[in-house]
């Protein structure tokens, strides 16, 4: 019946994949520009997404999808002689996630360009956007030209999508996340690789984490799709690496929008925690090592690690919050020593600080769940439901404990910054079972990354 | 993270059926008055149309989906005495089916009441109501009062579905055809009883179709269908049997809307082809037997029978025409002997007969592709493409040579009514395709019901 008219093709499109059928670089072709143009209704969208969670593509659906989802807007150029320089990162999310911030300035720092083009924060995953828009100024929205602008001068920027990037991302997001379908491999990579194709990136390093606060639980689920996420960014000619992280525990010691632009301050200053730091400095060595501009993995962490502590990136962000709308003062006071942060953005009304009520003391702190925290300051305001609500950048939670740390009687273990006066009898339960608390010297530390998956070609 | 808001909750009910859980009556019952209120998007409804379509539904989901359709608007309530008259028959579709049309007053001559609602024609599929419209002043709206008075002094009406009829279809169904899931089983149950059920009847008929021009090509999935159909029936009350009917050639020698109408007409005039005759009088007289005015099915075709050739249905027909808006005049002319139609209702400006070009003469037609036809029909303008198209009620065919007959060289098999001059040499081609001529005599007649099946307690 598919004789006549744009609306039957759409619907052989679905039938197609549906039935389990290859569809061809056409086929995604015409779909993906029926999206773009919303020539294809939403009822049909959401039905081809299903489809293609249920029945999955091959590697040649995958990048097909890809590539249509790039050109489907406007494509980064940069100057000639940034060729070997523009890099970028992408994690899947996690709480407390805050790594582009220290990470963005320490590779402009060792002479990249990074043109970071970052998401908001969707159920308990938290976004580098708001957590920059939690700084009085920020300006996310910045052109084509301002974004070489500030990666001339300064060398990285962390800005929103900009209109005519990958509007078919725009599009599909959205709608993935209303159709339970955000969790399919060849969805995802397209999603990414897209983006980050149309930066126009030399090298990009992915992570990919695992683990009860990550959308894949298990690490082979992760591996996965990291080696999809590979493949699909080398065949767009950008030197393409991953790093499987675990996240079942907060990343550092802070989850919430400002809360979390205070911590990556402190990192910036040399005082992150050693699983932040872990991540920067591997993220940003990978990054430096694959595109040329360190001849191992380790001297590219060494010199990440440099640039942390002798206050290079440091001084980055701070030229970076100013480019992106920050008044001079507020910049240069954020990125001053032993400064209050609280009298530069206010703290939430009210900090509640708890303690573990049902516990042998003394005992040591063998996990804390990061789900858990990230469920309940999302009750308390800091996460949206839905895409475009919006939030409360001060609502957020500090951990008072590390893991392995003995804890004793009376000792709080975490501080809720918080809004509303009272948290409810279910917020409190909820928290108390976020913290595992065992006898003994059990607790052995992990490392957060587990595996380097280099580019196939190196 | 399904914790808060309505937004979250439809996708975990997406999520659940993506999943290949089973939806309990709760969450069912969530998503029918979210599809009814528009709470649900558009993007959401197509993602779970084609999770259902993947995973399927068990009977427990598919009755809790079909009362929630049902209880999404009015339900018709009838006086008292009407309580074991009120009757219906729904077909899955097919080419040349003008069934209704005789039906419905046969059934009200043998003193039914027979509320019947229909719908319009899609892809290749034609539609009661649209028939009835190539009757000048033929009105299907009709108020649930007029019905009722319609059905107190005539005994039959054939009307579109009212405003507040099972609203939660009108949407579902519309959907299903965007996004290539008509043909799950749960789907079509649904729809199709929670509209029968809404008419408060006591007795219904299906005409499941199987074969080349029906939904479902083979006879098993066609009786797979027919029995959900029927259990879901007489779970809601309803003396539900289903005929399985065989449907690769058109049924009767016309298709096309006003050429349909005058068929049925000459149908209700004694003078029907053998096809159409065995399946008025055996869906007519199944409903008689069920209903309990006929002691066996046997009695009930005889009755059926009797009525089509004593003039009492078309008596009915004439009647219900007038009531239903067309003029004394036309309704009286149209139904009296010796009148040539085309006085009444225009014919297309042009009849073109066809020969069969590539044949050893003489030989004989063992087969007729419905199918084909009615696509030909269709790009010609009798059918739509999208709901919601207008159609050319005009453009038709008639068959010149019935299945079996003999045919010899330059003898034309069919005469196509068309608007625009010429038909394209594709058309050209496809016709010929359609028509399958063997030589001696080896065609063996089939009857077009294969299978009677009864409601569980008959």
């Amino acid at each position: 019946m598919s004789e006549t008219g744009g609306a039957l093709n759409v619907q052989e499109l679905i039938r197609k994949k549906r039935d389990g059928e290859q569809l061809d670089a056409h086929d995604i072709r015409a779909f993906i520009r029926g999206v773009t143009s919303a020539t294809i209704q939403e009822s049909q969208i959401g039905a081809m997404l299903m489809a293609i969670w249920q029945k999955g593509m091959v590697a040649e659906e995958t990048t097909a999808l890809t590539k249509e989802m790039m050109m489907s807007g406007n494509i980064f150029h940069w100057p000639q002689e940034w060729a070997r320089l523009v890099v970028d990162k992408h994690s899947t999310g996690g709480v407390g996630d805050k790594v582009s911030l220290p990470l963005a300035p320490a590779l402009a720092a060792c002479g990249c360009k990074v043109p970071m083009i970052s998401g908001r924060g969707l159920a308990h995953t938290g976004g580098t956007l708001d957590k920059l828009e939690s700084i009085p100024g920020f300006n996310i929205q910045q052109s084509v030209d301002q974004i070489r602008q500030i990666l001339k001068d300064v060398g990285c920027c962390i800005v929103g999508q900009t209109e005519n990037l990958v509007p078919a991302d725009r599009i599909l997001y959205a709608l993935r996340d209303a159709t339970a379908t955000v969790d399919s491999v060849p969805l995802i990579t397209g999603s990414i690789i897209a983006k980050k194709g149309a930066e126009g990136l030399c090298a990009l390093v992915l992570d990919v984490k695992y683990g009860r606060a990550a959308l894949y639980k298990d690490f082979n689920s992760a591996r996965n799709l990291a080696q999809s996420l590979i493949t699909m960014g080398n065949s767009l000619g950008m030197k393409t690496g991953a790093v499987l992280t675990r996240m079942d525990t907060p990343i550092g010691r802070c989850i919430g929008n400002t809360l979390e632009v205070f911590e990556a301050l402190e990192c910036l200053k040399g005082r992150a925690t050693d699983d932040l730091k872990e991540l920067v400095t591997s993220l940003g060595g990978y990054l430096l090592w694959m595109s040329g501009r360190s001849p191992t993995l380790q001297t590219g962490q060494e010199e990440i690690s440099r640039v942390l502590t002798n206050g290079e990136a440091l001084h980055k962000f701070q030229a970076m919050l100013e480019a992106q709308g920050v008044s001079k003062d507020t910049a240069q006071a954020l990125c001053s020593e032993n400064i209050d942060y609280f009298n530069l953005i206010p703290r939430a009304e009210y900090q509640t600080e708890f303690e573990r009520c049902t516990l042998s003391f003394p005992g040591t702190v063998l996990d804390i769940d990061g789900l858990l925290i990230a469920t309940v300051l999302h009750q308390l305001g800091a996460g949206r439901t839905k895409a475009g609500e919006s939030i409360n950048y001060r609502v957020g939670a500090e951990l008072l404990v590390d893991l392995g740390q003995q804890i004793s009687k009376g000792q709080s273990w975490i501080r809720i910054h918080h809004d509303c006066p009272k948290l409810s009898p279910q917020q409190h339960s909820d928290l108390q079972g976020t913290l595992v608390i065992g006898s003994g010297e059990s607790y052995q530390a992990k490392a957060r990354v587990t595996e380097f998956m280099p580019p196939p070609s190196l």
